[in-house]
């Protein structure tokens, strides 16, 4: 059983992940981190020890590597074999080909802010070489959420790509209309209630039946109005396409 | 003082306006809608008489126009010179020209479906031709929302165009990303914690400092893979045009 954890990594999701392993029971002995200061923060909210050096790792049953995409495989060459996962939703488990015992441990959430969040709602995806250790990997993931799947890095990387269109460009659909009104004087605060609302009514129902707005009723006026409301080209773009695949979709 | 109101249409906005009326001890003398069927239907739940004879009508303090853009100037032609308003986000309050006492009741919240809401978190937007009448709208307006707002008709189609960018387009974020994942044979439900989380997090901090995903970090070497991934020439687009503006946003 996986009982003490080591964290390579203090970023966002480093943070958060410790946060609910500790909240979980589990022992982080170690902090392993670039950064000294988010890493020092990390060690002391964890009460684990802190160190910058990754030839230095002290007794652990897992590694679990919480860093950007780009440098996990250069911080796998340099680490023992020791069992590891990485956090990464878009990067194949075989970057771990050379070790024994590898997976991957990849929570559907996008971690960003000082906010607090209830991990046992976030939907967890595991991945491992071997039956022995995914089970031990499961277990882990049962410990710290109630949504655990087993899923192949070829659907975990679906999820992702999925994921990247329905958080990360809703956000900045968010994003635009803030600085839309931001310059018109007018206050994001109105448009709040209608943000919780939709999210909520596309995950109650369904976003084919949620759909709204003129672009869903084929209004080809007002959105003739809005391209020239809007004076940013891109932001015209954006809203050019983005009606123009609605109304498709509803084949108006 | 207004305390009998007429509705002329017996769709979405028609309907949840109505029920807030009515849940606020308003009277509604009668529903006028050109649909006998949800016209009967609504003026069953408000306790009202249904006509579709726009020639008909019941004594009332105000009416409110609650139909499509389109219809609204043929349907005003057509009514006799009392107290009204529409409830439309993009026309302007001028269509009413010929009349004494006119004006605009806009909620910002996109109406669809059967769910229940609470109109008292919905802001209104209000517009009126005469200060005096325009107070009775703001009076009626606070009887039914806690936000209550007077903003003119230049106004009024900002926020209804960011209100379009903010909600509809991050719908349909929310509908390409179950559609692809439809394909792949994967359950929509993984990301539905995400998807309330970032409204959520846009909504408590500011979507500039919730941005997440490869674009925000600059990160080409998932947007490449994203877009191989992605068969659909549409969403290919919509994803590259996204990203690109992402990438530009935050100086990547």
């Amino acid at each position: 059983m996986i009982k003490k954890i080591t964290i390579i990594g203090s970023g966002n999701i480093a943070t958060k992940l410790s946060l609910a392993l500790k909240q979980s029971k589990l022992n982080i002995p170690q902090i392993i981190s670039r950064n000294p200061k988010t890493g020092l923060l990390l060690s002391k909210q964890t009460e684990s020890v802190f160190t910058n050096n990754f030839n230095n790792i002290l007794p652990t049953d897992l590694i679990i590597i919480c860093i950007n995409d780009d440098h996990i495989c250069s911080v796998i060459k340099s680490l023992p074999d020791i069992a590891m996962v990485h956090t990464s939703g878009s990067t194949d488990m075989n970057v771990f080909i050379d070790k024994k015992n590898y997976g991957v441990i990849y929570p559907i959430q996008s971690f960003n802010t000082n906010l607090d969040i209830d991990f046992q709602k976030i939907p967890i995806c595991i991945e491992s070489n071997n039956k022995i250790f995914g089970e031990k990997l499961i277990n882990l993931g049962n410990q710290i959420s109630k949504k655990v799947f087993y899923l192949n890095s070829e659907k975990r990387k679906h999820i992702h790509l999925s994921a990247v269109i329905a958080a990360n460009f809703s956000n900045f659909c968010y994003l635009i209309a803030k600085k839309y009104l931001d310059k018109q004087n007018l206050d994001f605060d109105l448009l709040k209630p209608l943000i919780i609302e939709t999210a909520k009514k596309a995950v109650i129902q369904n976003p084919f039946l949620s759909q709204t707005g003129p672009a869903k009723r084929g209004d080809q006026k007002i959105i003739n109005q809005h391209l020239e409301m809007l004076n940013d080209k891109n932001y015209k773009k954006i809203y050019k396409l983005l009606s123009e695949n609605i109304l498709m979709e509803y084949g108006k």
